[in-house]
């Protein structure tokens, strides 16, 4: 893996004085193209060991390109707002949008090496890590970043020089630390977690660029040189950037499917549902105020067809909490700044922090819902979307995310029924649209759109709920059940006192 | 100011199911309307005293709302992300963009009277910062906001008994904590710093609304139709919404201004130019590494005609400093969620946390220079900037911030021989557009707009320096002498040591 980076390269002064000025203009005409452009951001990481060169390569970047166009985030210990919500949600917030080019000087990949040489985490847990990582960095490519992921790499004993030197120069001095003596003593069990890092995350879409650390014009130019080179590439490729994805999906040869097996004729009555519906309510405002629940957070994601009653629904869940818990999110068209972005980042934006509850109106699933049905994204965008979109959910549930999600279906008859009667009322928010109507038009492809999305992304960490919900009282009721038996399981609660369910008796 | 909600007014059970659907009907049509229009927020403070129903109303809210388009933010202890930035970025962060509603539980009101009853700050100190919420209001309703301050309030025994009842309900136990009773004992604190706090901040643009906390049912009921009727009024109004603001600035009547006395004659040779530009290159890296810079942030604005050589600065500043400290902002177009929310928003987004630097390669004064010369906002709008910047740059400073500005001067003829230079280099990123060339020709319109910001926005806290451009090796010294001397001056340090020197001997 080192081996190239072990050679002693060097250049010498008069080179690099030739050669720096035409780089210098070709990358700031490169970078201008990209921001005229505007189709894909630039992602850099810069990795490797102590005194290897990462701060001054940074530091050469914005000499050499434009640094309006550049941000560079620096990881290190993340914020308490940081600290409450999933590993990555600090990565995904950082993201540069389309057109311009992100520096991230510790990344994803620092705090996993870390725990790996302290011993925190065992070959198996890191593998895993490497495996989210790699899922990760495909979505990035595949939503058109250009990732370019650079390792520092130092000997053993050019280390020690470069740490001397650096600590002799009175500009650098503060960059050596007590802490940047210790990891020379560590040296071994950094190369062998970082080979092994390397090694495993050495992908075809994102693959590791070994530099030499010791020399600061070769290690500057060779960036430079790499970096400009990707870019130029890139902008003249003017294919559709797709990482293969095999076609869909299994054939429908019956009339059996998850939708059709629903009973839409399940009923609750009035009297029935009154008492369920407090009984529940009750139970849910007494989870969601459980000491344990701090610990977690609720993500409840609603879809369905038009006038299937979601809105209704939130009602009867938010009734049962404090509304400086929860937040409501209504999934309409991205706005700029999240068109500019990779298609999850607009939920990731959302997602709470501990101790709180995030009610999504429609979802991530629009990519495979309606995206997919109209024709608004390539075949193959939606098809990767249901891995991105089972990776998504699983971080969520990894950090203590309790992810329920809720499909209500009702039949075309009573999607008419209530299309009519909405005609009738004059609120102005019930205006039934054209688009409305033409969605009802489509119902075959949005059926089979729907069976795909169970199949696919129905995990046991976040199961689908599908809700038949004809009859309004029995989907309210299910819905409420589900969120509490879902929270019981995962807050380890027992099940409901009698003074819970006293309105039941 | 709390007589009128000591009468014990309650609305019984009939009046209530009567009333309450209409209402509802009513609020839902006017949320609806608020969204298709999407001219403005409606920003809702719930405040009061303890055990006054704040809670309560907000569900209420919730219950009668399209909670889709609500968002309520209840503040309490800040994060760190929050406390490491000045006290009002928590509140601009959470500002409702136009179209919809924010529900603000505990407000910017919150800190400054509990401050006050715990004897943390004195009347004069909490007059200033009432003054200062006041400026903050009348910018958020000349943007356009539609603000309504609700305080809740109850006599000393009705706040006993609330207390008592709510502690036996199982359903509202859990509200009322240990600091519930003790704030019993200071109610004549709180009370008397409520009522001075109402009395100063009643003002005509944003008054508060005073409501008795006794009754659920008419306090619910008042707060539903004091909000629909804001609405409703709001939303038929159909003329420009205008603070009044008085006309202009004083005529010019001979040609001795800020500018012409410039001498853009000065200049550095080259030797000296190297010399100085490592002076204080070092004394800058020495500076914003120095431990007294973490409690303290750098905001560096930069303005100036077209060519005047701001990129060029810029580099020399970010070439003392490691690149994981800084941020460059480029301000250009603003996004569509900028566009959403007020004027200043945009920028206090992107106010750095304590030890770091922000250079804003152009900002907030484009809405006195570029927006005011080309009419792209009403001459009220920009007459009230200047007031609405100094507020700004007050409050960075008050938290610690060290803001300099800088006004790169070119002469005519100078513009004129940098732009044929550079239409002769073929760098795309160096095309003039036709815009620059336009630009040029208001230039006469340009050079009042500079004249009247200068006079109307240097403050002994946030000074402009005006920086005479025509000799590049010049402007960049002087920029950089005067960011070291600021950042002396802030940090308390002595002056420059032999060590700092050593370059210039």
């Amino acid at each position: 893996m080192f081996e190239s980076a072990e050679l002693g390269h060097t250049i010498d002064k008069a080179t690099f004085r030739e050669e720096v000025p035409k780089l210098r203009a070709a990358l700031l005409d490169a970078q201008f193209e990209l921001r005229e452009n505007g189709k894909f951001p630039v992602v850099i990481l810069v990795s490797g060991v102590d005194g290897s060169g990462k701060g001054e390569t940074i530091n050469v970047l914005y000499e050499w390109m434009d640094p309006r166009y550049l941000s560079t985030l620096a990881f290190s210990a993340p914020s308490d707002e940081e600290r409450e919500r999933p590993y990555m949600w600090r990565y995904w917030r950082a993201l540069p949008p389309r057109g311009r080019t992100g520096v991230f000087a510790g990344s994803w990949y620092s705090d996993p090496i870390r725990d790996r040489i302290l011993g925190q985490i065992d070959k198996g847990d890191l593998d895993q890590r490497m495996d989210q990582i790699n899922r990760f960095e495909a979505m990035l490519v595949n939503e058109g970043a250009l990732v370019l992921k650079f390792w520092f790499h130092l000997s053993k004993d050019g280390q020690r020089q470069r740490l001397k030197a650096m600590e002799k120069d009175p500009r650098t001095a503060w960059r050596v630390t007590k802490e940047s003596w210790a990891r020379l003593k560590t040296y071994e069990q950094l190369q062998e977690a970082a080979g092994h890092v390397l090694r495993m995350t050495n992908t075809p879409w994102a693959p590791w660029i070994v530099v030499e650390g010791t020399d600061d014009r070769y290690r500057s130019l060779t960036v430079g040189k790499v970096i400009l080179e990707a870019m130029q590439k890139r902008l003249a490729d003017k294919r559709e950037q797709h990482y293969p994805v095999a076609p869909p999906l299994a054939p429908k040869i019956d009339q059996l499917d998850v939708l059709t097996s629903l009973d839409l004729t399940l009923k609750l009555e009035h009297k029935a549902y009154e008492m369920q519906l407090a009984r529940w309510q009750g139970r849910l405002s007494e989870l969601v105020r459980h000491p344990e629940f701090k610990k977690h957070s609720l993500i409840i994601a609603f879809e369905g067809s038009d006038a299937a009653g979601k809105g209704g629904s939130i009602r009867r869940i938010t009734a049962a909490m404090d509304a400086r818990q929860y937040q409501i999110i209504p999934v309409a068209a991205p706005t700029e700044e999240e068109r500019a972005q990779p298609y999850l980042w607009r939920f990731w934006r959302h997602i709470p922090h501990n101790g709180r509850v995030a009610i999504f109106d429609r979802t991530w699933y629009g990519r495979v819902l309606v995206e997919r049905v109209e024709g608004f994204c390539a075949e193959a965008d939606w098809l990767r979307a249901y891995t991105e979109i089972n990776d998504f959910e699983h971080e969520l549930h990894k950090d203590g995310a309790i992810v329920v999600k809720f499909w209500l279906q009702i039949s075309d008859k009573e999607q008419l029924k209530r299309f009519k009667e909405r005609e009738k009322i004059d609120f102005k928010r019930f205006k039934i649209t054209e688009e409305d109507w033409r969605n009802r038009e489509k119902s075959e492809a949005y059926h089979a759109a729907v069976c795909d999305l169970v199949d696919r992304t129905s995990t046991s960490t976040a199961p689908w709920t599908l809700v038949e919900a004809n009859d309004k009282s029995f989907a309210r009721v299910k819905i409420l059940r589900t969120l509490c038996e879902r929270l019981e399981n995962a807050l380890n609660t027992e099940k409901p006192k009698a003074k819970a369910t006293v309105k039941d008796k």
